[in-house]
């Protein structure tokens, strides 16, 4: 009792891959002008197939960044709900070169894996999202509901100007909500529905002692040490256990309930090996304890600091300066500006007499985001990813930050629900970037049930969702 | 009543600036392999000026670096005591070039100074004082102790082979007490005699938390930082009024007695215009209080910390190390190598868990060197300047560490008495260094008086203070 959309797409597996072979050969690294050419390449690229697999509208939008590509397919009609199916069409440089076992550009396949830069992070799994659409278009001539497309050029460059992008032309990207081909499946062994992610925010500050570095023989016990000011400064920001002791810096954060430490304590994983795998010392946590620190709890790191002399040999100085860069990662209750205020305030309290901070906000920082339980294109992706699988998928989250959920959340007003067939352990960003061959079966299986789980679905059923 | 040697010496004060411009135009730039030619002038022309005032077996010695430049006159006797009279040929280099008003190797008068590199160190003052004896030796034939003629050519480069040179020619080198004119005098308005110097030693630490970077997203909660480790552990060191709390560090050191408090006490500075001249916030500490922490306390400071992200904008990264450097300033009775295992102890006692502390010590460190009072050589330099300055010179000592006072009194067990006619204001080591015109009439009629206290000494007057 096969799909017909299924049978199609899987007869086609190889031109699939032929197709996938031409988008990852455009060089569309997006951070380096010199790859101008490979960027504009892909977007040629991405416009000839979406006008081929039956999308209508097909251009390239911008505003002042790498433009975008979109297309829309709005032919299920005016009750049916509209998703913005989102990918990216930028890849992470491929250096270090050398340290590639095959040429970055070419798609490659060794050890069941298809190997390339951007193969696993953003192309395989867009093209494969866009290819099921383009197969219900091409065997049944519609599709369960209204799509419009919205490929990004500046995914690994922070997402610069998609807030911009999506404020300027609100109307064409009005939908119901997001469905991302974007974003890491936890793990391999497990089929997981990520509907969390944290938030965060970051500073810079600052200390200064004395007009000048000053030498270590002639004011030693005279002078104070811009050093010994940082150090003691952010001693006070943890307690011996690590836990953030910031004023107001959890405020709205509720403890999290029996329920939720019960559903982590019930996720299979395994602390140890994390631990070793990542060389550091055993922390003897539970899954439910390391699970609600990664997922429920904000951080506060201090990811850089420096001051005095750092070269070769010594140097008997007394800095008159200390930097250091810290970042939260942020929990739903918490809003990025009175967080950074709490922090503000706590290190100007803490901060030791005889220096002057200053303290500089680095970022407008990023909201977490939760998706509500019954959202219903999250339980259509339950649904599907149960049918496919046989196992219905573990809720979690992550404890990174996804700049395009927060934005079209703020911008648009609607929840992302990420539906992705690459994995966590695929090397994007790195040398040998790859991407399971099984993950094509897999994605087009998954996908063809997300699309049928759809059928049916109203805007009225996303209307408890919206936001303004 | 004037000094027939002073006379001589003051009739030929043009002579004296005409020798000191042709020394001060040897470009000798110890640190810099280019300026080796510029070395080499200095000593040919030192070579033939110490001939020509009247020195033996005048010399070039070394042991692998840059020769020093060595002489003698022992014709006193054998009962009379042998100074070994130091200065250095060697000085910084010119740099930042532009910002010398006039060419720095030109030396040039301007508003009652002399302006060249190494004007003030240490050709100037090393100059003056062979002029002197040279003019004894014209004027009356003979010295009133037997010189042995010392002029380094790695002072600025931290004497590297200095103990190596001394202790490879000890017969040469044998003396009674060393007569320096190097070593700048604290303030140009009151006549001083440094009497005593800080110690030195370094440690460079390393903490490291994990195998390598994470990223906070993935692992922020779950994976210990390696500089929070470390600002937590450096927190530890001081108390929050900078008193070091490290056990065992100050084991050896007398507490300051009511007597030396009083001496401190009785010394004329503003230390509120120090603070404020180095650009701190105000201590409101007493003289004495001020002093004793400069010359008669330790210190502990770290000179350099970093890890993590230090380029410009933001990282979200875990460090997995962290580095810092830390240098100790010791008093009379710390053991450097003591004070460095008393302080590996502490830290490895704070380390905190999750961390893996390595520690290496970069340098053997330098004792802390304290004249004895009744020195026969320090009473006859202050005898000298109470006859030509009308005041009986304050007794001081210097916050930071010469290494040569160090290495005399390990390598051929004698004192030392700086007797320099620099001051600590002439910008050396920066551009336009320069020299006060008046040290040189102050400085021949000092020497002169000194030469004349010391008339009549006997090696058995020093016997107490040799060790070995």
């Amino acid at each position: 009792m096969s799909d017909p959309v299924l049978a199609t797409l899987l007869d086609d597996r190889a031109g699939f891959v032929a197709r996938l072979a031409e988008l990852v050969a455009c060089r569309s690294v997006s951070t380096d002008p010199a790859y101008a050419e490979g960027m504009a390449a892909a977007r040629a690229w991405w416009r000839g197939r979406l006008a081929a697999l039956g999308f209508r509208d097909v251009e390239e939008i911008g505003v002042g960044g790498h433009p975008a590509v979109t297309a829309r397919w709005h032919g299920a009609g005016h009750d049916a709900p509209t998703l913005l199916v989102y990918g990216h069409y930028d890849v992470q440089p491929p250096d270090p070169i050398e340290a590639w076992a095959s040429p970055p550009f070419e798609l490659t396949a060794r050890n069941g894996r298809l190997h390339a830069r951007g193969v696993s992070d953003d192309k395989g799994p867009s093209l494969l999202a866009l290819e099921v659409l383009g197969a219900f278009l091409a065997t049944e001539g519609r599709l369960p509901v209204n799509v419009t497309v919205l490929l990004e050029g500046e995914e690994e460059i922070g997402s610069r100007t998609m807030a911009a992008l999506l404020d300027a032309h609100r109307h064409r990207f009005a939908a119901d909500a997001v469905l991302s081909a974007d974003g890491a499946r936890w793990r391999a062994d497990l089929p997981t529905m990520t509907i969390g992610t944290r938030g965060n925010m970051a500073l810079e500050i600052t200390l200064r002692t004395a007009a000048k570095d000053l030498h270590s023989g002639r004011y030693g016990g005279v002078a104070p040490n811009a050093l010994h000011a940082m150090v003691r400064l952010l001693a006070t920001l943890h307690d011996e256990d690590g836990t953030i002791v910031v004023d107001g810096f959890t405020d709205g954060v509720p403890p999290a309930t029996q329920g939720e430490r019960a559903a982590l304590a019930a996720i299979p994983y395994d602390v140890a090996a994390h631990d070793a795998a990542i060389g550091i010392a055993p922390s003897g946590r539970s899954t439910a304890e390391f699970l609600e620190r990664l997922w429920l709890k904000p951080t506060l790191d201090v990811n850089g600091l420096w001051g005095g002399y750092t070269g070769a040999g010594g140097k008997t100085v007394i800095p008159a300066e200390a930097h250091a860069k810290l970042s939260m990662r942020l929990v739903p209750g918490q809003v990025p500006a009175k967080v950074a205020d709490a922090l503000a305030a706590h290190l100007r309290r803490h901060c030791p007499k005889g220096a002057t901070l200053t303290i500089e906000a680095t970022r407008d920082g990023t909201v977490a985001t939760l998706l509500e339980g019954d959202h219903p294109l999250l339980v259509a992706a339950e649904d599907a990813l149960e049918a496919t699988t046989g196992m219905r998928p573990l809720r979690v989250r992550m404890g990174a930050t996804l700049p395009l959920t927060d934005i079209v959340s703020r911008v648009l007003g609607i929840g992302t629900v990420m539906f992705s067939f690459a994995t966590a352990d695929e090397d994007f960003h790195a040398p040998n970037e790859n991407w399971r061959e099984s993950a094509i079966e897999e994605g087009f299986a998954a996908w063809v049930a997300l699309l049928r789980a759809l059928e049916g679905k109203t805007r009225g059923d996303f209307a408890g969702f919206r936001r303004g």
